[in-house]
């Protein structure tokens, strides 16, 4: 940690930054150069509240060195890759795996509508399956979701057709009671700080998947993963969906430059969600190519049978055929960039 | 509802717009202007689903009218004033009534504490009380509060110097442990999505003080108003806490014009909160004048003894001596642009 | 400038990094925290570029310090007081002065219609003239303003009611042309960056109205404000217009708390156009309200005698009776918050 | 053009709206739904200011329709090939044709520096070349860029390796001078809203590269491309180069998905300058490979020979044998997405 005292330190300011210090049993040294004088703190600050000293009078700037979500960090053991789903239904994300398309419906509609669509997803090469049964909605008069039905029919499709099964509760109570369902919980974007749900997710063992929240930076994302991490859970997906900009072109604004900025940053498989973000059908081909492109170690891809049909999201969703393409464009690209690897076409396999 | 098939139709775009309004059983007409062809929706369309018709191949553009948010309406019984507490203790806010200046710690740090700054406050003129008794923290590494403890001290001072108490609850099984401790539930910013704890808060009678998400749009943040609206808890005040932009000079950039905006929109109270938004002592003074004279109904501020000793988000903790000047301007203010009502100096009585 | 190479720094890092400080002769100190290893430049080094040092390989983080917009800097002298027009039409903003209120239509119209509206924002407390004669317009089809014939009637109608004349130049050849007519120049907020023409007003002696681009950060503001400044104009006064942000209920979203962030980096007036900011009417009041209590130096205001039939930005013209409330507000607000100073009601005096 | 007047028109409103339209000579229909009443408006509205209707009391909504920038619609010819530079020099963006390497230093520092880095670029897979010679910096303070000196040494140096130039103006009166020198003018991010200078491009015959404003929407940028076009001159392309969010991770923003946008708007060929983007020399390679894989037209890439010494912008320089792998990368996606074309690997000929 840095105070800077600024070019002319205000009279006393030093005095009383090095007795906090002092109080708070830290070390430090004091240099002063032409464009300000700083006290560099030699101590583990790591943790000591961000806002400590910000609030003395005449510290001009407090810089933060380290990084505060050691558990998420690039070791020795290289990028994590988290497994799910059982037997021949087994699936990697991360880790070097080939990019994993993940796709299903946004809302479980029915028992017969989600294994109507599982079976066009299989078809068309994803393999694991995602759906909703609860519906976080904007608006209170939307389509809320089936709930623990809705899960039931999801991993009745999942099983019938061998797919692992991604899902997303929307509180720690949801938990115990979707746990026999899904594979994988998943966090959504409006849950990203809700940390008491994080926690308890962190409890239990099966792996989470953790989105961008719409306006959340790269490292608070990390640090979200943190809170899952830290109470004992190692298996974190990360994924991007798409961040609030002022464009009004697109539904949210697809970053894909935190794929690079993450993998500097942590282990953690990054996936990306191209359906939250462009929000447009006709779009999310073309970004689904660029997401491989850089890296990214999956897709998560919203599909109906109808799109024109679809109870929530239905400007997003992609028809099968269209998830067809775009499973054949990932291995494509995949395989030209990674030219020791063969895959066949039709479904990715290790 | 309008849909625009832009200034070319693509072909078939128009029958399959008329092919699915027929059978969601909406009445519609059809107009060609030289900008784009047109249908305009002439039933109720306000329960589809936003995207049910972006999806439809060759609609350019879909144009909601009207307001999903009927239960917060500017109505013919003017502004809400939202009362709480009791016997002598009890303040309104809202309703044409005189600012009214919340003011207390960011955390509950200790019994001894919360007496000590409770009663500071109160010698300020801070009329309601707040403290943090579960945190949400952006680290896990991050002091956490004090929990159900925490609130029972902060009950007590409340009591001992009559004042209510408005105090933050993260998720839905806090609600009834906290429940005989508070006078107001506040959600925090990270919070306003969280729907299912919006609804149980509006299942139960105590008013609830929603502050805006950091990237919400004043729409999203009366539309999670009516989350607690509709299941039938009218008290709701909002709360402007500053919005995340690209400046970095400050926090978060306070959106003082969201309080006009809001006014047009709601009957509901609107409170700001220059503490988290601006986020350095110096500055909440002069936001808080800014506040009162664009019309908002009160203010939260973070209050502390020893702001240098204020376990968390002490940059913006300011001292009580501070916090009786706001409650003078806030005063003086109010009274020069109301000559209507006379107010005392030193606590505002209504 | 600080440099920190993380709590691992790659081999190498430290002497890549000492190398390069020595090359350019720069002094500095190496410190090992627990956090991360830094070197302390000790010498000044202001002038490096920003990006010297980030780009070696093994460099996390380049802090910054120091101010490098050392013209504007709060100094000994105080707020600087900026004096425009002559005579008895001479008005100054800032340095301490009351706020200054200055109207005008978006545009001049017609000869007939400046003298109109100039007579009635006259009379209704206004002490100077704004006008548009050359007009930034989004797009290539709309009005593209009078000219240099427009411009003439704008200082015939500030002579005619001893106002005077702020008006916008685009390039650095209307310079010349414009200087008999204006008594300040105005700076858009879309030309904030355009170095080439802050630097041609840095080089003549009249004042210059500088507007924040629409996502300029305070400091890249204050860096053009030091474009005009180090060519050797000073007097430059700075204007807050709103921000983009990702709210859609105003057309800008105005930054009030730029106000007391400029006061605390520079000495230069302040001054806030709610006009374009809020973008509605019936917010400009309230926003004029709010930014005279957070210290504003002054407005600027859009005015038309029929709003609805302005040319240009009819939507944020206010009428002569509004405007008259402006003005009357502003008196009320600052006369409460500076009790000292006496000033009647109808038009600020100093 | 649609007005909205609301779910419950206010007193009188229907009827000024209707007055206005009548005045400006446009048929309307007035419908009535559930949601709100609306003026749908019949004639070319086109021509109307933005705000002409907004300021009506009452009108709740004004909504556009059509395209205002018709000169860059997609049209029957498909899209535009933009081709420049001479004899076996000559290079086309856009059109259909494979993707465009475009590379260079950020600033022409001197005569043997230039001569060197084109070499090597030249080497690497380049066929155009960029360098910069009037620089607009953030700071006064800053290597302001050599001038006409420097567009000479860049014009030498494309000479001598067969490759034509890109260079930016930053006033009109830099046109002229500049156009011996240069086979592409480009207008840099800084710029996009200089309408005068924008104009002036568009009066003079050779292509201009338009880079999108940091915080410009997609239309803002078709728009300025339009004033361009209006002018005369079609050879304009679209340059995507990183838009301001609240991610500090990141210099700007990255929006690829503007990519497919644009295409959807506009037949113009669509570059991505990954380079004042990410900001990080690490990043580059990575998002280089997404901007191919989204169909941009070609890549701008500052690259330096030994990237520490670059005077500007030195963190995001590549240097020669990065740019060569960005090239092969480039081929090798390209090839795989579209297996109808043949390139051979060095340098992609069409």
């Amino acid at each position: 940690m840095i105070l800077s005292l600024g070019i002319s330190p205000q009279p006393g300011a030093l005095e009383r930054a090095q007795k906090l210090l002092l109080e708070l049993g830290m070390q430090y040294q004091v240099l002063h150069t032409p464009n300000a004088t700083v006290i560099v703190v030699t101590s583990d600050a790591d943790a000591l509240p961000g806002h400590l000293f910000t609030q003395l009078d005449g510290i001009e700037k407090v810089v933060r060195l380290g990084n505060r979500s050691p558990l998420s960090r690039p070791g020795a053991d290289g990028a994590l890759g988290v497994t799910f789903g059982h037997g021949p239904a087994a699936v990697t994300v991360g880790g070097g795996a080939a990019p994993l398309i993940v796709a299903g419906p946004c809302s479980v509609e029915s028992r017969e509508h989600i294994l109507e669509t599982t079976a066009a997803v299989k078809t068309a090469g994803a393999r694991a399956l995602r759906g909703g049964a609860y519906k976080p909605r904007t608006s209170p008069y939307d389509f809320q979701g089936l709930g623990l039905e809705g899960l039931k029919y999801l991993r009745e499709a999942g099983e019938a057709f061998q797919m692992p099964v991604i899902s997303e509760v929307m509180s720690a109570d949801q938990i115990a009671g979707a746990a026999p369902y899904v594979d994988v919980f998943q966090v959504g974007a409006r849950n990203m700080y809700n940390y008491e749900l994080l926690k308890e997710l962190g409890r239990q063992p099966k792996p989470v998947l953790l989105k961008r929240a719409m306006s959340a930076t790269v490292d608070e994302l990390v640090q979200s993963a943190e809170y899952i991490l830290s109470e004992g859970n190692p298996w974190v997906i990360l994924c991007e969906r798409g961040i609030r900009t002022f464009e009004t072109r697109v539904r949210n604004t697809l970053d894909l430059s935190c794929v690079p900025v993450l993998r500097s940053l942590t282990n953690l498989p990054v996936m990306v969600d191209p359906s939250h973000a462009v929000g447009k059908r006709d779009f999310i081909r073309t970004m689904s190519r660029a997401a491989i492109a850089c890296g990214a170690d999956g897709l998560l891809l919203e599909t109906h049978l109808v799109p024109a049909k679809s109870i929530s999201d239905a400007a997003q969703a992609i028809s099968p055929a269209v998830l067809s393409e775009i499973v054949k464009d990932a291995q494509v690209i995949y395989n030209a960039l990674n030219p020791k690897i063969t895959v066949q076409s039709g479904a990715i396999s290790q």
